[in-house]
């Protein structure tokens, strides 16, 4: 069978929706279609919360009818190849589907250690799939001890939720000195590490798994050291790779991960062809260089841009800054940009500011939670180029806010007197609100 | 008995507390005094709080450790006259304190409508002192129903704080159509004000209170038309006007509204005597016009511009957006810049865009609320110059993400594909986040 579009969007998670959406609101007359091969798709960041919080992947779904109210068609079944020359694609079906445009949503997969052992029972990666996640919840339910290889947001988010299991003992192991030492400074790691620990959480930090070992089922990790530890269940939480192999069959140029060229606009090195999310190539919005960084929140933006240019470039694409929230227990921690460490490492002359209050005022209104904020500027400049937020649920739009400040170039001056909204039940009063006076604090070091 | 200072800070608020740390940061070997005639300072936005939530005015002060951990005098007294000339202040004890510079940080005072029944029993105005508000508590014990004049801010969260003492009926009378309607377009004043009835508080809005009538005490409020509405107790809340008595008897500049003249630089027309605060004149930063915003954030803003300026200009005032929050019962409203309404009135050619979402990602995490996002552009340039949101306690924060975009002058697109941080247990998804949405739905009203 052989179908017609104006745009079609390969792949259906947060990059493929948002794409759609975005190509319906520039495009409101086009043939829009979206092809995916799942039948019902996961919220990405939510999986986590399917051990615990949320229950079960069939209470953390995208809802088709964002496709479908705005009149995007849905095709479940898996794009196998594309004809570039002819602009068709082919399908697992054996369906032929033209397109004026394409956009490739293909995301990511979970990066796996090339050992044999990653084979045993009850040793998972987190794939994006209702069958694959409900067969980890029942492993789980089965289990004593879980191991979680990899101290990223993933793999501390699935240890919070993982504890609220009463049967799980939950270990971290964590190849770094700290867990979340990729996006946090030092002290708020440590935080987080102390509010897993808290909770009964085993962590393992700056330890390596040599080996997983079982009999058919895994017994335990292997630690470089001799250390052995226990374990019914394993998560490998190490990362994530591109998913580039369609792109790679048809020929599109990838970069040495992997990643999908695309330019400013989002195209791939076929100007009829756009990529967006995990699986395109990432910018640093402070080097320029080449960023790890792989985000829903990113993959969004850059389907705004993508989907915006189709037919006519309206947008481009600002790089990556890596806005980043989480929540540990009742710890909810943000960051955006640079952190003070990969600020200096990548050769930065930077001053810091940070302080801390209440987020309500006076304190003994309800739901109040100490907040605490540090801003990284460049001392030359005075332009802020990173913060890391900590507390309440307030921290989930400061931690936008505090990212505004970046993406518009604030210098620490702007900052310090910028206009903010305060109210007793809802954030710091306005003598002790944190963003301000993080930024007077970095001031008055650069005198 | 004579003391002498670098800086003076006459006003122990918000301003007053603000500028004395900024100063402090700025300028650290300065000697630095704060003089009051308070006892205890209250935190001005926690005033109708002390009536419900708080409990007691004891329970809403700024604590004076703020000055004393910054290395600031506190004088207990009160300013009653410069001499510019001689560079002092006379005090109602006789002292005579010398300056350097001096900052009026003199605040507001309720605005007394001039009627003589004002002067009844149970007729409060909302002063900023304890034993006043002390014997307004007593009052509110004894009474059955309590009659609230003026529906803005203040009135409504009297209102809602008021109706939780379980004795009393409250209601408000308001002059304009709605309440709020100076700070909220009128779709959101009819959520406000529903919330409000939910809770048994009755509106009269569109109704001028005429009289207020008693023998002795207060009996009832005379309302044009006829109709009576019972008071055993009323609060006048119908706006302030600057405190500027000290700086008038000076002969410094004072505008029509009394507002005391400061330049850019938040100096009088004396250069060594700065004001800041609800006592200073406001520039709208919309239209370079006056404007009557006073809030404590705004206060907070020019001390700091003040405090850094007072030995060297080192800052300017960007003059007033006016970012506001409140919460009704457990419906939270914030707004920024212009309404509407208020766009439309001065001539602006806008265009505005909405987007409603759960603030979780999946709409089951726990804490969700549905946020609703209304942006308003400038048709033209693209430019935003409002904002208005309501719905959960992330509100707070996120106003100032909508407050961030107008002070930084974004267009449009720019906030359309704005980089923002999303977590399950924190924000609406990245396809749905608000504020990103309600740019789109307006991008597409401009094409």
């Amino acid at each position: 069978m052989k179908k017609n579009t104006d745009v079609l969007i390969v792949g259906g998670s947060a990059a493929g929706v948002t794409t759609a959406i975005t190509a319906r609101r520039h495009y409101p007359d086009a043939k829009i279609a979206v092809i995916r091969k799942e039948n019902q798709v996961l919220i990405p960041c939510g999986i986590p919360y399917i051990f615990g919080t949320v229950g079960s992947p069939e209470n953390n779904l995208i809802p088709d009818a964002a496709l479908s109210k705005n009149n995007v068609d849905l095709i479940i079944d898996e794009a196998t190849s594309i004809d570039r020359a002819g602009k068709t694609v082919t399908t697992s079906n054996g369906d032929v589907i033209g397109y004026k445009k394409m956009v490739l949503a293909t995301g990511s997969v979970p990066f796996v250690p090339p050992i044999p052992d990653m084979r045993l029972d009850n040793v998972f990666t987190v794939i994006k799939d209702v069958d694959h996640l409900n067969k980890m919840s029942k492993a789980f339910d089965e289990a004593e001890d879980l191991v979680i290889i990899g101290g990223g947001f993933i793999g501390v988010e699935f240890a919070d939720e993982c504890r609220k299991r009463k049967n799980l003992k939950v270990s971290i192991v964590e190849l770094l000195p700290h867990c979340l030492l990729l996006a946090c400074d030092e002290e708020i790691c440590i935080k987080a590490e102390d509010k897993l620990k808290e909770n009964g959480v085993n962590i393992m930090a700056g330890a390596r798994a040599e080996a997983i070992v079982g009999n058919g089922k895994v017994e335990y990790i292997q630690l470089a050291g001799q250390e052995k530890l226990k374990a019914d269940a394993v998560i490998m939480g190490i990362g994530v790779a591109p998913s580039s192999e369609l792109a790679k069959s048809a020929e599109l140029k990838v970069d040495e991960r992997s990643s999908i060229y695309v330019d400013e606009f989002m195209r791939t090195s076929d100007e009829d062809i756009f990529a967006a999310g995990d699986c395109a190539r990432k910018t640093s919005f402070f080097t320029g260089e080449k960023s790890r960084l792989m985000l829903a929140s990113i993959a969004s933006i850059e389907s705004r841009v993508a989907g915006a240019n189709l037919f006519a470039l309206r947008r481009r694409n600002e790089r990556a800054i890596g806005v980043f929230s989480t929540v540990i227990d009742d710890l909810c921690i943000g960051s955006a940009g640079m952190t003070e460490k990969l600020a200096k490492e990548t050769g930065f002359d930077i001053v810091t500011g940070e302080a801390s209050s209440p987020d309500r005022h006076p304190g003994g209104m309800p739901g109040m939670s100490n907040v605490s904020v540090k801003l990284i500027f460049s001392r030359e400049s005075g332009v802020i180029i990173g913060g890391q937020i900590h507390g309440g649920p307030s921290v989930g739009e400061a931690i936008n806010l505090i990212g505004a400040t970046i993406q518009t170039r604030m210098r620490a001056d702007d900052i310090a007197t910028f206009q903010v909204g305060t109210h007793p039940a809802l954030t710091a009063s306005p003598i002790a609100y944190q963003i301000t006076n993080a930024a007077e604090v970095a001031l008055t070091k650069m005198r």
